[in-house]
């Protein structure tokens, strides 16, 4: 069978690559994995999409969808097959105003949707850290979070309708272009955070919000990261919920400070960025509420941005995290256990405690406010020995998280990194229930197979 | 096959009812449909929910779960078999102020969890219209949702996880206890909204929000429907998103006013019952900013409540259309037609031709903020002749809503009320995405069969 002849008759030369150095350009994508596909093709329309599902299903050939490749759970990873980028559908079909809406194709970068949205007084809140590559098609594959989400919800929350092209080539409208829809099983929702398993999604139609009038950002400083944690408590139940509640421990603290030299406090145990958002007669009076909930908790340094300088000086400091880290590492190995809010200070020392008992640098930030932290393993994949107790450190990290009540992932899906740790949250009946679900709807096992189910 | 008495073994024999005058009182919901069970059982537990759905599945008998059975769209009529009532696992098990959600069984009446929550100062927004005997099984089985939808969205926005019996009587957990989630497929979602068709719910665990400081109220007649159309669409542009967007027609206006004898316009051509919400300072600068919307919509009266007795006497005006519908006839056919928001005004104008057409008499009013209207049809259900129009004019509202990009159902769900019009909206291929579900799911099509899917 000649794939490459069959998909260059469906979408034409210039949109399939098979030579060795681009199949291998399409092996990976943001974590260490890799596997190569047979060809790579870039369809333009739904209809190619369709057509080559047809083809693949009739034969019997996987087909890994994919967009920017910026995933960190391996979820787009090939194996052989066909690598389908959607990054050419790439449109912004219609930005609806009056009914705070949008329609698009996969391929768009979320920052670009952001701006068109906030261009036209309008509001697009998911911002996943690789928000400038993304896109919106990867986002809702693996239902995409952010710094955002504590106030604003993730991805899924903002898809009110999906054309798919079902993994046997058929197509179906989900959902629809009202906010409230309960006509029939939400397959919206279901295809949401599916990994590309269920169907490849062509366009999307995504709620907008009004652009928030103002912001406030603040930077806290605390002792440690009990105090930081007690401050994320105590903001929220004084009946704040901020746009963002951002933690650093101290080795992130250290790493940042050294790459970017903004006078962080070395000393610090942890420290929180926080902004709120809302009309400018209510953000001061805000603001000013969390940083006495950040004096209640004992923050030993509390800054307030006075003007947006300040406040893109403050960010700088959460946004050059990863880039900080791997600065002084090799390889990072990025992580993302979410435990309830109430449990962010005990999830952070048993990090701590894994740390030294594997012998291992983990610097530990995220999302405090929603309890999604992201520990990343700082260490050279070069060294066997080392990698192997990152390994084992990743296996005691997630049983933590899972015995705090915890889950396997906030943020960043399962896909194939996680697979193997499936079984201990959703339990045997539960994967039994998504395996059901897999197999009725792709029969012949062709979208993405060997990921999340099959760990 | 006594059904009865191996019901008895299992539950016991408080908690289960055979004699025909019972088994008829569990043959209604909220709409004129009805369907008599064979048996009616009241569990207690998970554990027996588990031994009647295993006895069931082995036997060939359909279970149809209720709640407390004020669903609109026929979604709990038994057809013969059991009618699981879950009105007696109704407690608040746990409601952690700290993590902002509460643990509870699907019994709870809504209105009690919202008042508990209110109690610790936190809010449980979902308010459909029978919140005072609606149960949360029920609520998330239809995926409900009620005036504040428009700002806070519905019963689905809340799930975080389920705890759910299968068809075959196993039992699943899905989600947890973590705002953000994406630990495989997403059936907490999937379930939200199925009908008790995949699964019946045990507990769920609910998000729950800090409660808003304080709201204002306001109550605008316009001289038309367009001319209130027009304010929501200036309210929204001008970037406020008000708790609740109220619209009543004329034919609404005279029902109220004859009820509760009020003062509301008899003359005007629609009004708005519009809330808002949030910090005390900011919800009168929202207020005003309403205000201005709808003068500049060409309000002919707009009235502010000043204090909370104000508040209520507005809020009397929708409370009311319900009851006073019914006062003047016998049959309301009470329907849930949505469309994108700025095509309100066009289905309003739909609906009253669709009313001249077949000579009926239709109330509309409805969630106009999210274009999620009730055009309720008065009638009386032993005039034959004026029951075949009303069936006429029920195919024309819903051809009328998709017409303009609408959906059949925006809160009361498919049911058996709205199965024969599913095909329209979700074409084949997405009925057989479904059914391909339920099928994977409920292979002996043992739970709520003949429902949604089947029209």
């Amino acid at each position: 069978m000649n794939i490459a002849g069959e998909m260059v008759r469906i979408l034409g030369k210039d949109r399939v690559l098979d030579t060795k150095e681009d199949r291998l350009a399409y092996a990976f994508d943001g974590t260490m994995l890799s596997g190569v596909p047979d060809v790579v093709v870039f369809p333009q329309c739904t209809e190619q999409v369709q057509e080559v599902m047809s083809f693949a299903n009739r034969e019997g050939i996987p087909v890994f969808p994919r967009g920017a490749g910026t995933g960190l759970s391996g979820g787009s990873i090939p194996d052989g097959g066909i690598a389908m980028v959607m990054v050419d559908m790439n449109k912004i079909l219609e930005i609806d105003r009056e009914n705070l809406l949008c329609v698009v194709e996969p391929g768009v970068v979320t920052e670009t949707l952001q701006t068109a949205a906030e261009s036209m007084g309008l509001f697009y809140p998911p911002d996943p850290g690789s928000l400038k590559a993304c896109t919106i098609g990867g986002n809702i594959a693996e239902n995409a979070g952010g710094p955002r989400a504590l106030k604003y919800g993730v991805t899924g929350d903002y898809v009110l309708g999906l054309t798919v092209v079902t993994p046997e080539g058929k197509l179906v409208q989900t959902g629809g272009r009202t906010v409230k829809n309960v006509t029939g099983f939400d397959l919206t929702s279901l295809l949401v955070g599916s990994e590309g398993m269920l169907g490849v999604v062509t366009r999307s139609t995504l709620k907008l919000l009004p652009r928030p009038e103002t912001a406030r950002t603040a930077l806290a400083s605390f002792s440690s990261v009990e105090s930081a944690a007690e401050a994320v408590s105590e903001i929220i139940s004084r009946g704040i919920i901020p746009t963002a509640l951002e933690l650093m421990d101290d080795v992130t603290i250290r790493c940042v400070e050294n790459y970017v030299k903004m006078g962080l406090p070395l000393d610090a145990g942890a420290i929180l960025l926080i902004e709120v958002d809302g009309p400018a007669s209510t953000v001061d009076e805000h603001i000013a509420k969390v940083a006495s909930a950040c004096e209640y908790a004992r923050a030993t340094r509390i800054e307030v941005a006075r003007d947006e300088d300040e406040r893109d000086r403050l960010w700088k400091a959460r946004r050059s995290v990863s880039a900080a880290v791997v600065q002084l590492n090799p390889t990072k190995i990025s992580e993302d256990a979410t435990v309830p809010r109430s449990k962010v200070a005990h999830l952070v020392r048993r990090i701590k405690q894994i740390a030294r008992t594997y012998d291992l640098k983990i610097a530990v930030f995220g999302h405090a406010g929603d309890g999604n932290l992201h520990p990343n393993i700082l260490a050279n994949r070069r060294d066997t020995g080392e990698m192997k107790r990152v390994e084992e450190a990743v296996d005691a990290l997630f049983e933590a998280a899972l015995e705090l009540g915890g889950t396997l992932s906030g943020e960043h899906g399962i896909g194939l990194m996680k697979a193997r740790y499936l079984r201990k949250e959703a339990k045997e009946t539960g994967i039994q229930m998504m395996r059901a679900i897999k197999q009725a709807l792709d029969p012949n096992n062709i979208l993405n197979p060997g990921k999340m189910l099959w760990g």
